[in-house]
């Protein structure tokens, strides 16, 4: 509650997304158990850091969706659903962003997710036409480094567990990740989020590489640090702080 | 997706457990919002995973359960403790899990699929006879492993904290893992699948060593993994082979 | 279930929570689901654990507080802040551990407890004036600890995430952890609790210091460790275990 971090509300003239919106995010519980927390909110979460223009405000919106799948948070997810349409995510971005994180943290989290999801979409009349299908046409395979990720699987686990190295290459690699309805660059930007929120920094290395070889830049990845300390707890993003450093450094030289 | 991947559903005739039961394990509002994740659920999950028989169904359900106790996945519990009575868990089974699963992933986990369960139990006409007594006569203790166990805890965390090293040895060592009415190699398998769904791999070396001295076998383990990457997300899998690899290679030796 | 372990409820005898209150905070369905996980709480975690002098039962109610906000049991934190409330946690200070817990833990978790708490504070008169308000005079800060510590965060993450490293001194180290509604050595107690019932020992070291700097005893956090066992599960406490004593070791020398 800085005066210095506190940007004006105006700045959100014109993303689709208003103040009002980010508002209606959080429970009115909130004012009246810890009118602190309100505050904080209000002026440091919604009018600062969502407007941070070095993440755009619909991408933070896809961020934030993806770690509250990944912590189960169903009871905040119909808001934050409405939150990320009204921020421009499409209706079949999110039902592919649950999709694929039922791979990446679990299908309890996707399904309670797509319970929490159907009463906005009936709401804004959404049907199966709008969603991705089961079987579209898949996006080219990157042979070569596909080649290179098998055979680091295979050589490490093929004896440990041969349906995880199975699996991993028919249903992850060779189809989930050619799904044409979320760009890769989305794809790869919510599994690292999950990976953060999810406190699995050990998983993020490949999976941030991959973001940036995907298009997500340096900078967009700092905000998403950012950002997602609000939503997963700052404990969670300073563990993850490292292995982004790694990365970055890697890259460079 | 793959058509490889699909096993007929014909595979489970005999089994208590039907490709029907598994399917009412998923939320009919994932086929509104997730189109994709309901044909993944039914094609490979349901249809193919569930019927690897390097696990029997019965083992896949109860592990699932403790899974979904671990993530507090209260939601889904009602649901899957119907699957594992079907698949052959006993109701005494069931709560022998609930309450092992305290100790291993929080009171609270546990109470709250108590909760979830107790509709469960009173439609099908379970009663207090039909569950674990508070204080049912032992399983003999392996005195030799107990005292190397104790050895080792005393000479590292006796300073630390005097309350683990004891509630450790009276509540645990010498008493919940004693209880007779979950074999040791199924309390060992739930411990394991606990820790996999906990994201706790530096804790799994000791527990899968003992699942595989009360008689899990390697491809049971591996194919636990492989059935847990579905539950408890692919990252919390990949995190734990490395463990898996290493007690299988010491286990070789 | 051990004899030994019985401690007589009369002992808590002039506590404001009683054995009664303890026992208020189990849901009715364990009895029907899991008798045995009944009679473990009754007479090793209520009658026991909860009466351990190492630590009063004051720190007890906020610590298993804390830890239930960490892990999103929304369903039972009603009955727990009752509890606190009962063992001499002001509504004040119950705020604002919540407000602290926001950035800890993430905002999800912060405002289901507020929704969770409603209720209790509405049916106890708890207003607007009996809660921390957002804008108050703050404690002085340790400015010779906050330079040390901006300099590490500045030398390793100002490349990786600006934002990360401006929010976290401004809205954390010269701002909330200055807040006067919550002492510091409970502040650091419940972020401690926190981390162990998160699974992020690996970010104890800096916060179990900063507890001890803050008046918390060795012996009340090797307390708050066999507590929090039950709460958060033994595993979680069993990862804690190494840092304590490196911090423990580390603070004799």
């Amino acid at each position: 509650m800085k005066t210095r971090m506190i940007a004006t509300a105006f700045a959100l003239a014109g993303t689709a997304a208003s103040a009002q919106d980010l508002a209606r995010s959080l429970p009115g519980a909130v004012d009246a158990v810890a009118p602190a927390l309100a505050a904080y909110s209000a002026e440091d979460l919604f009018a600062s850091v969502w407007n941070d223009e070095a993440l755009p405000m619909r991408d933070r919106a896809l961020v934030t969706f993806a770690a509250l799948v990944t912590r189960h948070e169903a009871d905040a997810l119909g808001r934050h659903a409405e939150l990320a349409l009204d921020a421009g995510v499409t209706p079949a971005e999110l039902s592919e962003t649950i999709t694929h994180l039922a791979f990446y943290t679990g299908w309890g989290n996707a399904t309670a997710a797509a319970e929490a999801m159907a009463p906005v979409y009936e709401s804004r009349g959404v049907t199966a036409e709008d969603l991705p299908a089961p079987d579209p046409d898949l996006l080219p395979l990157d042979e070569e480094a596909e080649a290179a990720r098998e055979d680091t699987v295979q050589t490490n686990f093929a004896h440990v567990s041969p349906g995880v190295v199975e699996t991993t290459r028919e249903l992850l690699f060779n189809d989930l990740w050619l799904r044409p309805d979320l760009a890769p660059r989305d794809r790869s930007m919510v599994t690292v989020a999950a990976l953060i929120a999810a406190g699995q920094p050990e998983q993020m290395t490949f999976h941030l590489n991959r973001a940036m070889d995907n298009g997500l830049t340096q900078e967009e990845a700092g905000a998403m640090l950012s950002h997602l300390a609000f939503y997963a707890g700052w404990p969670r993003v300073f563990s993850a702080m490292p292995v982004a450093r790694q990365v970055f450094e890697s890259r460079a030289n």
